[in-house]
């Protein structure tokens, strides 16, 4: 067997095993009682020693060696190698204790985080999270030392492959300066529109679900291939033949959950769209976390909050709840779903908005990585950054700096994905409405397929073959970038006239 | 590290990777959209081939020796070395390409029965059984070999550890000799009593799932640690600390859907009463098949259909259905579930003639191990032996030996479990009333806690810290005998005067 067979039948063991991971993590937030957690902790620990002793096999090294001067292999079989290495390199860059003593500090920081959190006690927190910060900083030195990057580029690396901060710099930099007046006109130009008037409930959980089902299949999810659940944070899980989203049902106001839904299911064709030829090889996998969020915001932001799909959708919520009168108006709707207002929470926060969110974090997260910003200092710096960004307060940390999992949970590296996903959102959207004329009359009678079948050619099917920027590149003609954004941002929020 | 606790940690990890695939095993019965079974299969294939790996590492027999010489180790720890052993024997006596054949074989024979036993098409299904029976031949062969067994005793160790074929046709020997006069008589005595009235339905699924979830906490089934679900085949699965029981409703006849519940509860009860100090480790496993048998069956058949409990239960049948006139009073609904008659299918069988069903497996599968009764012929030798042992000819395979779905997958040696099963829970429970009066009186008003503390002492608590004998002998003074289970049918279906 030649050495690219070889990695590929020990890559495809752990693909299997990553998913089997994958299915009993859904299994974890969905369907386990509270008693399961502490076998499932050693079942998930098991599988990922595993996974991490077979990546990190002394053979593997040679083999990728050996590979790379294999004639013959085709391009797809190229960019796998280019993938297994990748992956190899960053598992045998951290000593197996250093991964260990961070996996016990963040899931220990992860604990006290949740009480932390409801009583806005960031002293609490402090010792916990300092202690993820303090490992985290040394994963990134030896990780930055093997890839030869700079310390907050090596953990970026890990969620977007290729992403540098230099480049985010630029483009966060240019958003930051533009978004502040951007704002003020947005809500000013909103204040001239008629009031909006919230839909009246109660919706029941049941046809919340109906309904979310069917603009599910509208959108192009297979229920065949995966499901809809609930759990207290929805997340997209399972695998891309068998891909489980979830939700959460408020009874008082459905409209966040549904456009979850839409959002969840934005990631979920993604997943089944990825190279079927390629499953359980790296190079199958998806591109990264910046492409993964282009395609829930797509879904969420462009698609599903255009002036078209609404005045679809709104008749059919109007007629899933019953709903009488003026508020489930298809213009009302639309106002609704596409209201602008600065808030504490990132979570909640409408696109013209969450980018400062998301430049905030990043910028700290710089910072106490590079240990310009000692920990103890966040919740100053965090209250500056967002009365500089957004012009409001946090009364306390619960609304300020404790409000994200993501830190104490030892996920340093991983916001600025969520933006980058946005800009990339909004190149796409506008590339394949000009390279094809039937989406936006599709998506204005819930027809998804002509979009979805440009996503699957230019994104989904290419899994990891190229990088993001080629992605991007050969998509749009253009490499990642704000403009399009910009544009949707002033022709949906100023330039509208109803 | 000793060798002993050097095999503890290696055991820990196979018995993690078990309870992973036991979760994913779950999932695939009761959560996985068809789509997701190809991804699926692989992801069990990896975990298996894992875990065999693990086990029949070239170091595990060596460990193995030098554990056995080591002072200082505690009863319990002897125990668990002796059942590491024997699962490595076990494991260690079948060559991998052997174990990999009859998988592929069992799989493909499967999928086969699956067309076949609809269509009554024996012939269908034929070749691919015959290749499933020739590798199950083939592997007790290497079986009896290295554990000096006979060929059938090899396959029946597997699943009821020290049972040998000689001490079965002892026991069935004298049931088949003892239930058709029996038989006769129960149903001439039941022929003297009321007609049993059918229960009118229709039973709506979510009031059946309610009333199943009231009478599981009765029993003692903890939701903290576990769940209800729905699949085509109801099993339990899962892991004692995450007990995952399943059932289907049928909405015209609630009675055995209810019933089944209540029987996967008693498996249910004994998971998660297997010792908490050895999760993970063999010996805090279920005893054998035998036991976990008994203990459905007690709860099912000995505890839930007796008139105790039937009449605290009607009246909580009555009202989750608003049940109006005499088919619910209790001795009605008594009568029903206690209702004797012959039939074709073993999963429908009442307690007195499934003996029979089990007897006739027995003897044709021991009869195709040892080579004596050609696959080909066993059609009629089915018939045959139905018409001996119940009087009664299939009129076609369907209904005859293409049933159930062991031997076309595989599990030959395995059916005997079940009647020892029955015969143990009819001896436990005797003893269990003898030993503690709170029982009887406890069930009767629902309330499961006398019996189920007495079960947890004899019974779960000891894992596989003795053999089941041992285990028999313990908890009611007398090995494994059919004493107490002729002397229940005596009492239940003859001496009965209501």
């Amino acid at each position: 067997m030649s050495a690219y067979k070889e990695l590929e039948t020990r890559f495809r063991r752990m693909g299997a095993l990553g998913q089997a991971t994958g299915m009993l993590h859904w299994d974890m937030s969905v369907m386990m009682p509270p008693g399961g957690a502490a076998a499932r902790a050693e079942q998930l620990a098991v599988l990922k020693v595993l996974a991490h002793e077979m990546l990190t096999h002394p053979a593997l090294g040679e083999l990728l060696d050996k590979a790379s001067g294999e004639q013959g292999l085709d391009d797809w079989q190229r960019a796998n190698l280019h993938e297994m290495r990748r992956s190899w390199l960053h598992a045998t860059a951290v000593p197996a204790a250093l991964v260990e003593a961070l996996t016990k500090a963040s899931a220990a920081s992860e604990q006290v985080w949740r009480l932390a959190r409801p009583a806005a006690d960031f002293k609490m927190l402090l010792p916990y999270m300092a202690e993820v910060l303090r490992l985290s900083r040394e994963t990134a030195k030896v990780k930055a030392a093997r890839l030869d990057l700079g310390l907050y580029d090596a953990l970026l690396d890990q969620y977007e492959p290729g992403m540098r901060s230099a480049r985010i710099d630029a483009l966060f930099g240019g958003l930051a300066e533009f978004l502040p007046g951007f704002l003020a006109r947005a809500m000013e130009a909103q204040a001239k529109r008629p009031p909006i008037q919230k839909l009246p409930g109660p919706f029941p959980a049941e046809k919340q679900r109906a309904l979310g089902r069917q603009l599910m299949q509208a959108l192009g999810f297979d229920f065949a291939h995966g499901r809809l659940d609930e759990s207290a944070h929805p997340f997209t899980g399972g695998i891309p033949d068998d891909v489980r989203i979830t939700t959460r049902y408020d009874e008082d106001d459905f409209t966040r959950g549904l456009m979850g839904v839409l959002h969840e299911t934005g990631h979920a064709l993604y997943e089944r769209g990825l190279p079927t030829r390629w499953r359980l090889q790296p190079v199958g996998d998806a591109r990264g976390m910046a492409l993964h969020e282009s395609q829930s915001l797509l879904m969420e932001m462009q698609a599903c909050r255009s002036r078209g799909f609404v005045h679809f959708a709104a008749p059919l919520m109007r007629a899933a709840f019953d709903g009488i009168g003026p508020p489930w108006d298809a213009e009302n709707v639309y106002r609704l779903y596409t209201r602008v207002e600065p808030g504490f929470i990132r979570v909640d926060a409408d696109e013209v908005t969450y980018p400062a969110h998301v430049i905030l974090r990043y910028r700290l997260e710089r910072a106490m990585i590079a240990g310009d910003l000692d920990l103890a200092d966040l919740p100053g710096a965090w209250n500056d950054g967002m009365k500089a960004l957004l012009g409001i307060t946090p009364p306390d940390d619960r609304l300020g700096c404790l409000q994200d999992i993501h830190w104490p949970d030892g996920a340093w590296g991983y916001f600025p994905t969520y933006t980058l996903g946005a800009l990339a959102a909004a190149q796409l959207f506008q590339a394949a409405k000009r390279a094809e004329p039937a989406i936006e009359p599709g998506i204005a009678r819930g027809d998804f397929r002509p979009l979805l079948a440009w996503l699957a050619a230019n994104v989904h099917a290419k899994g990891s073959r190229a990088t993001t920027d080629e992605i991007m590149q050969e998509a749009t003609g253009a490499k990642l970038g704000d403009a399009a954004f910009r544009a949707h941002l002033q022709s949906r929020y100023i330039d509208d006239r109803g």
